[in-house]
């Protein structure tokens, strides 16, 4: 049975920062969140944890095995090197989104993302090294079939990015209220779904919804393990074992 | 009229790469991509560009005012850096939707996104500095009314990028078909769209077709200017004056 | 007694892909090298280690409580998002400079530092986790006795370099050769150094020895730690204590 | 004539800040340093200058061809970006320490480096467009014989970095003050000097002088140009030619 422990990382009064005492330059803000969140990739990273850009001023992340100090750590060496702090609401639950539902209530409840006082908060609970369990944490692994041959080499760029995007929008709701699960883009034509306890079938109504609705053909490698790291890398060779067998889903557990 | 100058940037060959010999931790990839735009987003930023992440692994970039030579520098120096080169397409038009087609025809000419022996490709024409004009970029900065108090503030930090991301999906695909636009989400509740020459009407259209669509309030800041730097400068300032005055469509020029 | 955990980083055959097929621009090389050292910084960091940059294509680090697996996952991080591999030698000794002197040679019983064929090395022996004691590595940091007064405010830049800098060139062969200790320049005015066990008269003796020979003061506080990154911020506490008290070594042990 | 345009980069007040409130953490310290350096070689590199790291709390850029609003520029997106702001002083001269001196002054002029109230000054003239000369930059790149072979292979790292560290320390202090010269260790054994109009004696000159005092035999290539990139890039094509002819000094002018 999976248990998720899900960090909900948010820029404390970022959007005001954005505009004080002027706008700030675009390509600054841009590569500022893109680092911070490159840094946190690395931090939560090297602790077996993936962290998912999301909207980038706020960030989830799935942190099976870091615990509060770590946390703590995570805050503080970003408070040391970049002009915005950040605070961290973490929990656990056997559905992502209840856990991730209980990170967001832990920063509400210290004030607005926007409160001029409310800063660093670091809150929650972290699973007990003695109850990690090798099945906590369940990855999907998404990927769009021939996305080079039939968009990348065929259309604009632009024109490409709409087709994974609609395939992305439609498989993030229907997974989220389907399926309980939190699916983000991570880049190309690649999404990653962290999931509650899901099986074959589950998968393959997915993957069907998404092709019936907005006409693009996923396949997915699904994997299992005590953290995201090894959940996540079962997960890529399962999809390498789709390459492979030409099957649409393929769980490596 | 607007000129708009585009740059289709492509990882050359990269979906093999990351799977060999082995998938390689996908926390090294995000913090790989993350990067690698953080990087382009100084060295066009610092010639008054812009740049989109788009899907990461192919990136667009609004480069008015950024000459081949630049490009050339810009290219060697990412090889010069990361395990993996790129490609750049470049061309110029009226309708930035045409000027993107045609700089992603000049990188589909040289032969597939995941051809092995296509490397650093560099192709295409920037606008001559004696035809360049102050009117040649418009920028659109649109954002999401209220944002932290109806969302970020009350839901759970997955459902709000929900809401969000259906307002973007929809915004986009909207822009792109009716206006001839390429819109980006840039982070947070922010969206800039790269236009034609549009004014209020064609705005106040796209702003009402998202709320009566997916229900989601925008406003927007529009700019106009030599080079995307200047344009969406204007566009911020065009924002801040919405937030002043409560109007939902603001031309800064 | 310390046990001092020394790894050998070593850019696999650089020099030559320094002027491949021509000279790089320097400016990239610069950004190359500084970044790997902050990133490695980072991943040494989060194990509690600590990375000097000393020749950046040669650094050295104190690893005490980096274990083989993370210097290995360390050395693929590397060579996942740079366009260059590192090799590392790992040893162990009662003396920094012994422990160094094990590091090194293993790497180069493998082949030359520009060895075409050599790449990737990973070799040597941790402590094992139930020998590590609580003083296994003692770590004194040096700072110059008002240098912003001194020099900073006074001299042109480089002429209060010059003089720093021969503190530093006095100290490092001193402390090497008198008390088998590294040090490394850590910018501004300090110097961290990595010792054997060593008590508060050979600090005042080095620090002696600088005031005479180049006319530097400086003071240096020391902390003793089961790892570099406890043993550094006692020093740097005890450091913040002869600031205080006007003391010119401080042991906080 | 030469004519060297140098920036002296200060960080304000930053001795404070690396102790405040609690002495921070030195793994942050060093990433911050290393990737504000890293910023600061592209953002002057792009435009065609050279930074220098020399104590990371205070650098040295030599700067020809960056005006000041470039530099108002790399001020400003530094600031957006690192939690410490940075203080430039520019000043220009036939000899690069004059130059130095002026720019230094003129940051001394606004105040102590550790004065809280002084932040982001930016002063000093550049020179005119049409003043700029093709020989207005003169740069020297400095390379150990055979480091790898004689050190590297041979040795213990921290020795061969002794070795290094004395050919650098007394070259730096040669030049600078028989010949007017900033000499800056770039890494490896490279060293990159920055010189007022000197011909092949008085190289010869500085390497003899370092084999006699330190026993490092040194071999360098000299290039000249409009500005830093180009006269960089020259004195490594003659430093090439050095290796090629085996000669000790080559001019590329
Ligand atoms: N984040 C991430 N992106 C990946 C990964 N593998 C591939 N991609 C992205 O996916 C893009 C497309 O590559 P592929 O999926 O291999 O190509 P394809 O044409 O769709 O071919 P098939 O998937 O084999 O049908 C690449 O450019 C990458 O951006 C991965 O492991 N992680
Ligand atoms: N990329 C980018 N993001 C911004 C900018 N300004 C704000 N944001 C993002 O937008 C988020 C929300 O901030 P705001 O839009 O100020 O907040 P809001 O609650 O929606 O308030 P109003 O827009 O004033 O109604 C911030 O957290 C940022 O992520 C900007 O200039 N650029
Ligand atoms: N790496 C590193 N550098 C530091 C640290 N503390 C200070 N520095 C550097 O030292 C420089 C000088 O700062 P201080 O040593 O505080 O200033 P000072 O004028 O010498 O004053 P006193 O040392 O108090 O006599 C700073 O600009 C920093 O570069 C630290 O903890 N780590
Ligand atoms: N910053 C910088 N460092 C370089 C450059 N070229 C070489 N290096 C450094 O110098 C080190 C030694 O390389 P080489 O100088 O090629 O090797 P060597 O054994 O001394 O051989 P020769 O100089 O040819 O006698 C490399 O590891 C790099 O760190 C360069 O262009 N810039
Ligand atoms: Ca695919
Ligand atoms: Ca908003
Ligand atoms: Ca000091
Ligand atoms: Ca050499």
């Amino acid at each position: 049975m999976t248990n998720t422990q899900v960090t909900h990382i948010q820029i404390d009064n970022y959007g005001p920062w954005t505009v004080t005492p002027e706008p700030r330059r675009e390509v600054d803000l841009q590569t500022l969140q893109s680092r911070l969140y490159a840094d946190l990739s690395q931090l939560f990273g090297n602790r077996n944890g993936y962290v998912f850009f999301t909207r980038f001023d706020n960030m989830i992340a799935v942190s099976n095995g870091v615990d509060m100090d770590a946390h703590a750590l995570i805050q503080e060496s970003v408070s040391n090197r970049y002009p915005v702090t950040m605070s961290l609401g973490v929990a656990t639950g056997r559905s992502p989104v209840t856990a991730l539902g209980t990170a967001t209530e832990l920063l509400q409840e210290e004030g607005s993302a926007q409160d001029k006082h409310r800063r660093e908060i670091l809150k929650g609970r972290v699973i007990d090294e003695e109850f990690r369990q090798p099945d906590d944490v369940q990855l999907a692994h998404f990927d769009v079939d021939n996305a080079t041959e039939k968009y990348t080499d065929q259309l604009n760029e632009f024109d490409t990015f709409i087709n994974i995007e609609q395939g992305y929008a439609e498989l993030m709701k229907y997974m989220r209220h389907e399926h309980n699960s939190l699916s983000f883009f991570v880049g190309g034509d690649n999404i990653i779904a962290v999931c509650p306890e899901l099986g074959n079938d589950a998968y393959q109504d997915a993957v069907d919804h998404v092709s019936e609705t907005v006409n693009v053909q996923l396949k997915v490698g699904v994997g299992q393990g005590k953290n995201p790291a090894d959940a996540g890398m079962d997960a890529k060779h399962a999809l390498e074992s789709c390459r492979a067998t030409g099957e649409t889903v393929e769980l490596d557990f």
